[in-house]
């Protein structure tokens, strides 16, 4: 899997081949056709294991309420960088970002991570031709939205959220708004821009129930554009390839 | 310009030839080549010629108010089908549908839309690698956001849009809503689901003055989802060939 990752950043995934990846790993070419038969299965298996490690790696999203738990779950998906500062201080700034990328040359942090966000792009395009992968796709995508409705719900319930808000528009409001931001990241080579003062904006006008007692901007106010070290971004850990979809879906 | 479209719809970016243009049109590959020396060059030919027929085609965005006006233009962007209401009723609703197309059997307008989106998403994916692609998306993108920070402008002018709106900010917001929707468009098959809803909600609550007479919710309610013929929704006219982005940037 983490062969899988780093052959994806490098290749991109129209022009990669069974053969990249093998280069990328201690295996043979041979031996990757013995579990996957074509490029298309071992990305399955691949965005499977993103999957698992995006919904580990998000795991339960707290927070003091369920309006700054939903600004913190949404800085998890724009902000990847933010996201892994963890596994980050774990395994050393600078252990990960350029190993075994086969590059010619320092590949660092930040590029690999534009590289597989494009990656994953071209995978979204194969949508309507992989059915396979659309429906990969379509569970972190659910996922995505199953934990903005939940909190929102709960926001609802406790009195933080308006009651009038609609769990499922807000859901697919905010799954929108970070799919938008990770194709503009790839596409035009932007960060989140302003995209996220905007978003917190809007939580604090349509979301926060008139008279709860909640602050907006509890999160760190860096956005994502001070992300700086953005070589975990990925949550790609070098030793196990264990890689994360860093929000994208 | 018409075979381009064509073919892009029928073999996507990534397996598209000279050759597939070629066969779209009544040009040999060669002459092709005399004009074009390469697939990128005729696609960047093309993208020019998409971003002209995209703000041709977008016009003025007249409306009672600025606010009435963004959300006409935020309509424009995500619902294409609504957009050429006219150019449909000139052409008729079933000649441009599946001429010359190539493919196996009737294909339907709905289906071109989608096909045409995911090549431009393939398209989109190319950014890193090729600056004079991502150019031109950014060159569509600075004209969407532009026209949405001028309306933001005339309405806090008029004293329609509360003036402690930042009309740059929500030019972001809107063009990174709108790029959610096209890429979840492709990878998902998903129409623009409640989003529209909930733009319109942001709308009432985030930008219209508190003292301002406007209704926000002005134009057709149908959103996207009930788009029905969408053959011209591209803004393909089959005998000019001309094509527009259809809102996407």
């Amino acid at each position: 899997m983490g062969a899988t990752y780093r052959a994806l950043c490098e290749h991109g995934y129209a022009d990669l081949t069974m053969q990249d990846i093998a280069d990328e790993s201690d295996k043979s070419k041979a031996s990757l056709h013995y579990h996957y038969d074509t490029k298309e299965e071992l990305l399955l298996a691949f965005l499977d294991h993103l999957y698992d490690a995006f919904t580990d790696d998000v795991g339960e999203t707290d927070g003091d309420d369920a309006v700054d738990r939903l600004v913190t779950f949404v800085d998890e998906l724009l902000c990847p960088a933010e996201q892994t500062d963890e596994s980050r201080s774990e395994s050393g700034r600078d252990g990960t970002s350029d190993q075994g990328t086969g590059s010619d040359g320092p590949n660092d942090g930040a590029d690999e991570f534009e590289e597989f966000q494009t990656a994953l792009l071209e995978i979204k395009a194969q949508g309507p031709y992989v059915e396979a992968y659309r429906e990969q796709l379509e569970r972190v995508d659910a996922f995505v939205r199953g934990r903005v409705r939940e909190i929102v719900a709960d926001g609802i319930d406790e009195g933080t959220i308006h009651s009038d808000v609609d769990p499922d528009d807000t859901a697919a409001f905010v799954a929108t708004l970070v799919d938008g931001v990770n194709t503009r990241r790839v596409a035009l080579g932007e960060t989140d821009g302003s995209v996220r003062d905007t978003f917190l904006a809007y939580v604090r006008e349509n979301l926060v129930a008139p008279d709860a007692d909640v602050a907006v901007d509890l999160v760190g106010d860096t956005g994502c554009e001070t992300g700086g070290d953005t070589a975990d971004a990925a949550g790609v850990d070098g030793d196990d390839g264990r890689a994360t979809a860093g929000g994208d879906d």
